[in-house]
């Protein structure tokens, strides 16, 4: 397709970086290139048509990307960016995946070089597996997609990098400052995987047989890329204090209504939860 | 099939006791009857072919049934056996469905007349909708479900039921003391229940804009039949508070390695909950 007539590096081929790269092949990028640590990453990417060409040195691909996808955590990120910047194509876009974005926008803006614009990018797209293996372009069809971009990024810019999201699949497009990212996300992203560790983590023997659909589902996501949500949490350290915190007065609450054997109380908290949902799913369906 | 020659009626045609009904019409027992103070619920039965016969006066079909199976909310369930074990057949079997086993296997074993055989059970199935329109026989496939009979019981009629229980799909059946029931329940069911909802009691405009897989799934139950789940935690209230507290604690754990920036033991509290994960999950499988 004559509208993406770019060359494309992708910087990753874990799950998020090989399944973008599957979704952005369907596109026809003029060459579509990936950059990994592990060779057998990109023999396979190479060998299932992922990419065009996959590299272990970044410089090559580098120097003819217009556009960079970077899909590796939050630290290695900046530190990708700062080590390898100097190859990168002048007036190259950069855009990245990951899932904390104030931490990585002001180390980034505090050293890229000018003429690059790096635009910040977070797919509400993901499975409970990690790695290449498990890598599907569907995990894209209707996601949700974050961008934050500042005003040192290009109009045009933000705009092809939202044409490629909204052709790779994704639904909506919010754009807000990497400050509100990061307190919504520490609610929406972070709580979720912190609530189903603490309830699995409680977990007995032989649970499974006193189980259904509620506790599947509600530690479903327990099985995470521990690293790399260690990483996400540490680096949103205050906003998921924070929302640790408000869960636990919502827990309070119910406990208590139970302990004060308020039946009303809780109905009343449970009716609220109820259209709570309600609304929510009505509003994923638009 | 002949090994279900029984007249059996099934009190309650919500979404458990229509699936139950669909499921055991599979089995072609003599006669499937079923008792509801809804009407329209009976006619659907009656018009779907999920029984054979509906009425809104129990006297009738429980004078004429070998099996009793109810499938109402726990204090209705005892309630309803109080009110009618005098048109109860010599020798029938009841069992029920109620999410609460101690306090319902207390009170009618308390009242029961002695030739009437009562065995606690609780599928551990359902849906977040309820009522007839939602029932699916399938709820039934491959799940577990939990009996808590007593010495009371003959051995002959809690074989009945196990048969009936594999006969409409179900996987593991489970035998424990009511007052083990409850302490488990409360940790696999009620509690999931509980922080679906504290969590998205939490919620604000537009989360929804930033929310994948895990925070959807983490919600899904907070659509729940508030009436039932808050008699459901009143009745099961210690237990209840207990599994709040401990599941408090580990989200405790999970803080205070956020607070004192020890990634080291955010990762080894998320190891071991993908670790307890996995080992769930291949215990399902098998």
């Amino acid at each position: 397709m004559e509208d993406f007539d770019f060359n494309i590096t992708i910087v990753g081929l874990g799950l998020i970086g090989a399944s973008f790269a599957m979704a952005l092949k369907e596109l026809n990028p003029k060459n579509l290139w990936a950059v990994d640590i592990d060779m057998e990453a990109i023999e396979t990417a190479q060998e299932l048509g992922m990419i065009d060409k996959g590299y272990l040195e970044p410089e090559i691909p580098l120097k003819n990307s217009d556009i960079v996808i970077m899909c590796v955590y939050p630290n290695l990120t900046i530190k990708f960016i700062k080590d390898n910047m100097n190859y990168m194509k002048v007036g190259a876009i950069i855009t990245d995946t990951a899932g904390i974005k104030k931490k990585v926008l002001d180390e980034i803006n505090s050293f890229i070089r000018e003429d690059l614009d790096f635009i910040g990018g977070h797919p509400m797209a993901g499975r409970e597996y990690k790695g290449i293996g498990f890598a599907k372009k569907d995990i894209f069809k209707d996601a949700n997609y974050i961008l934050t971009p500042t005003n040192k990024n290009k109009k045009k810019n933000i705009e092809l990098i939202e044409k490629i999201i909204k052709g790779i699949g994704c639904k909506n497009i919010t754009k807000v400052t990497p400050k509100k990212h990061d307190e919504i996300i520490a609610f929406t992203s972070q709580l979720p995987h912190i609530i189903a560790a603490a309830l699995i983590n409680g977990s007995n023997k032989d649970d499974n047989l006193f189980t259904a659909g509620s506790f599947k589902d509600a530690t479903r996501v327990a099985k995470m890329n521990t690293e790399l949500w260690a990483e996400l949490l540490m680096e949103n350290r205050d906003n998921t204090i924070k929302q640790i915190n408000i869960f636990e007065e919502h827990i309070t609450k119910i406990k208590n209504a139970i302990i004060k054997k308020d039946k009303d109380r809780l109905e009343a908290l449970f009716e609220n939860a109820r259209n709570k949902r309600e609304a929510f799913i009505e509003k994923c369906m638009k």
